[in-house]
């Protein structure tokens, strides 16, 4: 991950260059794909590519937009089909039925995010100070879809039998790394976020946790180290799985990370967005579990660590490369205020059953990803770029 | 339905005429939806129009084509994706799954439909007498999938919160008919399919059956008068219904047709392939499922037809406007032998667990349907335009 | 199956002898059971032993006792509890929650009985003859229900990893039977009962059907024989089977009739009433659903009969070993009348989505059956005991 | 809840009379209920209140007594019978079908424990120091099913239209209670088990959290309190809820905590252990789930403790009178070593997607419970004694 620069506390002009430059990306992200491509939903945690463009141009057009009378809606209806699940902001089409959606268009939204696009920059060039942070918060969730985008299609184009690419170029061959480890005192360390930049409330207040001593690995998990894992019986022996895990295991014939394809010669290759290729041993691996994460680390005679022992070193070690599941329960920080309004809806109602990841992954948009950015997913999860970062107490 | 014309014994210069009729029907059918219309699949029991335009070419390809050796098939993993249920011709892709396939495109799907039309164009034109009965059954199926091509884009459309139309003009007004009966004194009766005209197998042999004397309906019952059914508490009075069918009534919350609307001042629209107009009460009720059907019945003082008293009587009252419930399972007829080869699984192995409907609607295409055509569907299907004859006994 | 006597006509003595009769057959049939054992429901289709002798009791209480106003019911929550399907008569327990039920105790139900025997017994002492047939019916009912107590503890005990025996004597081994046939020239035959003693009213009217020619197997099919389907593939090969099964075989994973357990040696014993056992090859296979009868039958290049052909020769071939399947759905006959009252929800509303089966097994009471009787069920269904009769067209 | 006595650091006499008191404890339970009672399971979070009391003596035969070459086990097919989840054990019967196990009778089960007595009086009787904490253990976890047979029989008998009485004397009113609060400055806090005395591994290590300064309750929430939630439309509101909670809400139809009766009236009974009685104001609201307990403390502008604030303050506010939810995830303490063998799977290999609950109930079994005892469950169970304690930021 590289320095923070992102999307906070800009002039003006600097707000209305970079509404611009993240709602371009969106539109770039969708170039390989076809008007059916953007229109299907392979599964109910996945939505379709259409549904994430008008979805975030329906966010701003609510926030924002809205409180200004003089505004016209594109379409009154879209509220209804683009809502995602703000009980503030009325009643929605049901989440599993999103790939029902065939009308608008693909064209028809492009046209709604144009009409949108015009709006806010109306609106930005203004200069009026009072949006500026929900503009910031508008850009962050339209990166997050940008993230899903991707994903949601890698899942779709998999439950395709013909596998289909979503880009030509075939990633490019990593090198080995060995694997190192940082240590770390323990002590009483801050967490979480300061300062004027953008964040979500979910990273705030900033506060003190007392951490034990504990080292961190340098590296994620590589595909190799974890073909280890299979190889000696990993999704075999229930010795190194949590209870539930267990049972998904069983329940689902789990036997190697998602998208990785069972070959005449063995597990080596995998899907990815450029279809299928052989295995690279020293990549990261991606598309696990917590349950995945958990059972390979204690299998390993190591640990997860907490986001908190996360955040403190990540620093050192920088992070980036495919999210990286945390021991830690996605609990709300001590004093966690939500935000104002609807956007109380973001982050604090799904802290329950979820865990959190840290870090970004090569799905992530530049600049959206910070040290103290909580991402969250149910242990069961597979389908995000989720990997595995080890480590134990000293 | 108007005299039997249609795709039968035709000499290969007629055949020919007739597969480009067929063929081009299908796509004039498909103009007025998008690609996206084309790739989406409502529920498991319907499949996407474009599955429904590569299946049907499929089938020419893997019954006809593929027994010519020179022939080389437009694609050699279209087998998996569009195979449907022959177990004979290899494995498939899951039938729920059809929604997923966003590749081929529609566009694909066509340039495959030119590759297998040219093929069986020179097929034809060498006038191979051995292979007409099988071209004949490819066009039959070919109409078959026209109806339901109909049938799945209106029930797609109305998962859609904005219920799309697929076609501009409304239904036109139908008058009131007064309900008249035709009588039958019972007696011994010739039942299916004779002579070298084409029918599936399922509608032979021709044999005897002993009939009680009965009287059947001129019309079809119409929506005012299921309307009468519901206003009495058609819907809520166990007393009318066959136990499954008052069962899915409570799970299903069934308390119309349908597609039928709730309106602010009652049940009085209702959905229709020119989108949401008022319910004409002179015309025929449509999507009933079986259950419905009987318990209107049972409401009426009356009973269902069988399908041996409807086929007797079918020259004089003229069907064609709903597919019409019988009240006979779909058992096979004395003596039936499926047609030879991976056909014998277009019929035979569906025959447990489903109702006969007899006639046609208006969905079915010109000169498909025959007196003797056996349609079946289960019991609980809906989404077909199937509606209700009276019958009773004398 | 021994000549038709049972109850049928009686003077008011013989009744009042064959209502006490039956009454301790029901409860004769408990002597090897528990309180625990009597209490428990292994499947939603399967009853509890104790819901059985409650329910057969309350059917007496509600359609005979309940219209004598001096009759004080033993309990007035019990109809609630032990009502099984009749909305006539209010209200009810969902079916698939009747094993929560340890109050009222076995003992208690007991009690119950004795109430209301001896209001029977005082009714049917009075000799009124307007409640003699509902008396039948209501011995007819119990005895149906003494069938359900053998099938549904047999299954109960299945579930058990201990697989406990009902009964201590080991079934008698059988000795072997050629397989021989009896022709039909077809023609007009009388089917139904007919005449003054009990039947159902699914048996009437009686009525004429047009049979063709064909002939009947002397002997059920054997477990012997049933094994060279097995060994030939018969639970591998989809071509045997009708779609709804082959699917059912894979979700299933069906691969033997319901009972038949894994041995190391292949499959050869089989859970019966006395426990586990050697499969006798000789005996009548029990315990195959609908999709098995058929596939079977096609795989022996034969068919299942007719019910109608099965009753023109029953006579001549003896049933009574096992419930045979036939190849008809279970229809009305023409001219069906249910019983009056709620006693016409006993049969008719079940008439869809269910085959015939004719005969009796080793499970039904003397006398019960007859040449007319038509039981029904789903074509899924395997714990009871049935199996199979081979038919062909000549 | 009274100071910690309980079972812990014990010579062998001492050890013995415990050993003896806490099994006699558990059959003391069952007096009030029939072998029928203790033999269903009303779902499969719940068990037999017989699998209750087999179970806990297997965990002293498998633990125990399985390394004395000299022990005979009862039965060599308990093991399967009644091993709940412990993977290194065995295989075992399937959790949902405890309920179909009618044999071993309940009384062949008194004879099993019997048997396991006999053999732990002897064996501890001879004073081996190395059993004494895993006797320990057993003795714990057989007091953990004491409350489980409380809980569990309570949920069966609400499953009976007839609400059956466990117990005749209804509960004690209580008193109104002012809500007061105790302050926290915050700071460095021991949390969790030191010392000599028993605790589960799930309470270890003892180790330092910062706190953040705050409040608690000194009382749990009343039903009047949540009364006068529900009566503001609580459960009709999504802005107090978790997402997941909201969801529950709408599919389950919950308006009330489990057990609470409509009346004609309004919610103002109650299903007990003694019947349905009047619903007391002033008794602490009981079987809540998470998600209400949650929703609740939004509706009153507070929030939930976390563990570690309720665990610093117990000693000063006395729990005991139900269990408390609290905002704490179940995650592992840092440092967090499972016991050796067997007995790691008690605890360990379920946190994940649970919450932790704290103090005792009025069905937690005498000296079982600690100020650090853990207890957790998902955050949809109700039918535990589960009830809400409030706490706020100072």
């Amino acid at each position: 991950m590289t320095a923070v620069t992102g999307i906070a506390g800009q002039p003006s002009g600097a707000l209305l260059s970079q509404y611009r430059a993240v709602r371009a990306h969106s539109q770039a992200l969708v170039q390989p794909l076809s008007a059916e491509d953007c229109a299907i939903q392979s599964m109910p945690d996945a939505s379709p590519v259409k549904w994430h463009l008008a979805h975030t141009s329906w966010f701003f057009e609510s926030l924002i937009l809205g409180e200004d009378s003089s505004f016209a809606p594109f379409d009154s209806r879209f509220g209804y089909l683009f809502n995602s699940y703000y009980e503030a902001l009325g009643p929605r089409h049901p989440r599993p039925r999103r790939g029902l959606i065939t009308r608008p268009s693909l064209e028809e939204v492009m046209a709604y995010r144009r009409h949108v696009d015009a709006a806010m920059d109306s609106l930005i060039g203004r200069g009026r100070e009072s949006i500026a942070s929900r503009v910031r918060l508008g850009l962050h969730h339209e990166q997050q879809h940008q993230e899903l985008i991707i994903t949601d299609i890698k899942h779709a184009f998999f439950c395709n039998p013909l596998l289909p690419a979503y880009r030509r170029q075939p990633p490019a061959p990593q090198t080995a790394r060995a694997l190192d480890w940082i240590d770390h005192p323990g002590g009483v360390a801050d967490i979480g976020h300061a300062g004027n930049d953008f964040a979500f409330d979910n990273e705030m207040p900033r506060h003190k946790r007392l951490l034990q001593p504990f080292r961190i690995a340098t590296t994620p998990v590589s595909n190799g180290e974890y073909r280890a894992f299979i190889e000696d019986g990993g999704y075999r022996r229930p010795e190194f799985w949590l209870s539930d895990g267990w049972a998904l295991v069983q329940s689902e014939g789990w036997d190697a990370p998602l998208y990785w394809l069972s070959d005449s010669d063995g597990c080596r290759s995998v899907f990815t967005l450029s279809g299928a290729v052989r295995l690279d041993p020293h990549a990261p691996v991606e598309h696990v579990s917590f349950f995945e994460a958990a059972a390979f680390a204690h299998w390993a005679g190591k640990r997860l660590p907490t986001e908190f022992e996360w955040e403190v070193l990540a620093q050192r070690f920088g992070p980036g490369e495919v999210w990286e599941w945390t021991r830690s329960s996605y609990d709300p920080y001590p004093g966690f205020t939500p935000f104002a309004g609807a956007a109380g809806e973001y982050n604090g109602k799904f802290m329950v059953g979820q865990l959190v990841l840290r870090g970004a992954s090569s799905a992530t948009p530049p600049g959206h990803a910070r040290i103290t950015y909580r991402n969250f997913f149910p242990p069961s999860a597979r389908w995000q770029f989720s990997g595995i970062r080890l480590a134990e107490d000293l």
